[in-house]
């Protein structure tokens, strides 16, 4: 009845969830009961540290024949993380041609086209009609389970142009190909980075997609699936990034998430100690006036957030490629009058309320001057911290957030302890 | 040369970026001046400003004409942004048939599947042959602009399933589609939110998806070009949330963009202010030992930061509903561990330092164990805020950062300030 189970269930993604909520020692006996039921696309579904268990426990026997079945991409994935041994000895109870196509992808840097395509595609030639084309597809026995366009190549395997489906379906037996097949083709090399290849997916509309290699031939093919996925994953590594959080799962133990995150906590240290040594200049004027020791927090904070609001639209411009060098200066004018605005609105409020509490009306104004100035400069270096590390080709969404907070708490404190000091003068 | 030009740079994402390089009197001049030649489509791939500003500048007649050819989905996703006035004056103007299938699109709530179909699609009875259907692709005039697959229904219009053209054209031409149909469809309800589908999309790698209304009929298709906008706009709107901005374009002038994020600064006040009334509450214990103040914000914004990484953590497990009320308790011992071994490694620096600046090495230790304190409390809020978010089925990317900020910075001070008054015995 397990059998009969699983083909109720039958999508990889429901039996990935079914494995998953397994006892993790009963799944690599669950595998090996359903043998050759047991379709290893499922392993593509699943959380990256129960892969890795099964396919550390699983025989390797058991791997290498479920390896067979897979397309080059999902064999790919699995592949990527094991370790070099696991790897290798996998790869060489393999097929040569399959072991040679898996080399070729796994070769490519990681996160470029070349790791996510299919090896496995339709290719005909350009003088084909129509009819030889659908009379192919019905006697040949090894296309690619599914697909949505066929690929024209010349003799030496250099791309021609593309012909979808529903184009075919539509035209008469006797067309020849070169007459219907859409030259303008969106290519994508293979060793490009997948972020790229999924932005003209999007741009596009894509479905599918072919990768050439560096002499223009034809040598796989990506997918809108697997695109989706990367999608998912490049949205997901800068949420993460701008949350100081690094590659982690939710299935991962704790040694993992430290290492995970105490990079970040770490850097954030050292930001942490440059605001308080800004305070520590002040330690005369705070002494003989504690107010400002209460209220200073709300000024570093009020930037804080004002600043990570433009940053955050501005790493977001970076991600979807919509802000060019020649924006800049009116997106940094514009923060400007937003910070300057927002600012002076809090700035009434804060300084109003603060005043009253501490029965100093001079007060009240000082730190509203303070947060206008500081809510300027955190919109200001909201958008140019993003800006500089892309040009320096750094990540922006992961470095971003550690300097701006620097930059808002130092001018935060500087700005309203400062003014202070000089407006009371109970100076250092 | 100007139609010269637009047949180079013929696909509709080019053409929207030629637009949005104009200056804005000249797009609705240049629109007009391709006539024809000018395809609509091309104002989904605008920026939300833009398409408002040239859909208002253009004359209704030159709107409706364009509109005429467009895409069901293409032309809902165009109105949805108009003014009622505007709509159902453009609406009014369309051929019957069109008019009734897009209102009954934008009668559905927003951001729902039914607003993102397409309700141009091929549906086939069961008992065509192969055959039948391939003649009838060759000679049908009015088919969509393209299409992977094809639906299988009932005289009343019920779905029986669907096939991929693939499938199609594999089998022989005398094969009926009953023997071939897939019969397990995934299919969305027209009221569904635009992320369920999504979701359904990326789980079972559809590239289309058949829309049913509430008696289960057919009424438009889903397509994966489509899903893929509507995976990216759901990211963004989470990233823009965590980052605390509303829903702005990188176009908007500085009065939307004030209305997009002065809400979120506005409830960081009251954030601010209470924080700052528990510093108040020690104003005694500064005046007597201004190291305090020094220090206090370290210990905040260290809590703050590993309070944001488990926060970060939790919001992507809830959207991708990865995290079950049965794995809370775990979740939430975990940060537990995290926020005890990374809060006592970072008190083991910051203690020594603290306490070699101020050579006093008992304040060292009073930062030390409140900096624990507060970074394992921040760790379980950044799990349980979250959660108890959704559970009250409020966004929890939208509300999450401002409780946890509050949480985080109370606990900070108080832990620290109160510890130290009365460690050194110098109270309230
Ligand atoms: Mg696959
Ligand atoms: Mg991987
Ligand atoms: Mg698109
Ligand atoms: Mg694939
Ligand atoms: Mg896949
Ligand atoms: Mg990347
Ligand atoms: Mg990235
Ligand atoms: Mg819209
Ligand atoms: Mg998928
Ligand atoms: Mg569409
Ligand atoms: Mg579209
Ligand atoms: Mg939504
Ligand atoms: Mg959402």
């Amino acid at each position: 009845q397990l059998k009969q189970l699983m083909a109720d269930v039958a999508h990889e993604a429901d039996v990935a969830d079914l494995i998953e909520a397994l006892d993790p020692e009963h799944r690599p006996i669950f595998i090996q009961l359903l043998g050759a039921d047991f379709d290893f696309t499922a392993l593509t579904e699943l959380d990256e540290n129960v892969r890795v268990q099964i396919l550390e426990e699983l025989p390797t026997e058991t791997v290498v024949e479920g390896m067979r079945d897979l397309d080059s991409d999902d064999a790919v994935y699995i592949l990527e993380d094991l370790d070099a041994e696991d790897r290798a000895e996998i790869l060489d109870r393999l097929p040569v041609l399959d072991r040679a196509a898996l080399l070729r992808s796994l070769d490519l840097p990681e996160e470029s086209a070349g790791r996510r395509m299919q090896t496995d595609f339709i290719a005909v030639p350009a003088y084909w009609s129509v009819g030889q084309v659908i009379d192919y597809f019905r006697d040949a026995k090894d296309l690619p389970e599914t697909f949505y366009e066929v690929f024209v190549i010349d003799p030496f395997y250099k791309l021609l142009g593309t012909l979808a489906l529903d184009k075919l379906l539509r035209s008469k037996r006797q067309t020849r190909i070169e007459q219907i097949l859409d030259s303008e083709v969106r290519r994508v090399a293979a060793t490009e980075d997948q972020e790229e290849a999924a932005r003209l997916f999007e741009r596009y509309n894509l479905v599918s997609a072919p990768v050439v290699d560096e002499n223009g031939r034809l040598v796989g093919v990506l997918t809108i699936d697997d695109i989706v996925d990367v999608i998912q994953e490049e949205a997901e590594e800068d949420i993460r990034a701008l949350g100081g959080v690094g590659d982690e799962e939710l299935s991962d133990r704790v040694p993992a998430i430290i290492r995970s995150r105490f990079p970040w906590l770490f850097f954030n240290m050292f930001t942490a100690f440059v605001a308080a040594s800004v305070i520590g200049l002040f330690d005369g004027t705070i002494e003989r006036m504690v107010a400002l020791a209460v209220l200073m927090p709300i000024v570093a904070s009020m930037g804080g957030n004002a600043g990570t609001q433009a940053m955050t639209v501005t790493v977001r411009a970076l991600a979807a490629r919509e802000i060019s060098r020649r924006q800049a200066p009116r997106v940094l004018w514009r923060e400007a009058c937003v910070g300057l605005l927002n600012g002076g609105m809090l700035a009434l409020m804060i300084g109003t309320v603060a005043g009253m509490w501490f029965s100093d009306l001079q007060l009240g104004a000082v730190i509203g001057v303070a947060l206008i100035i500081n809510m300027v400069v955190a919109g200001c270096f909201g958008v140019l911290i993003p800006l500089t590390l892309d040009r320096f080709k750094l990540d922006p969404a992961v470095a971003s957030p550690v300097f701006l907070t620097t930059v808002t708490d130092v001018v935060g404190f500087f700005a309203f302890l400062g003014l202070a000091a000089w407006w009371f003068g109970i100076g250092f």
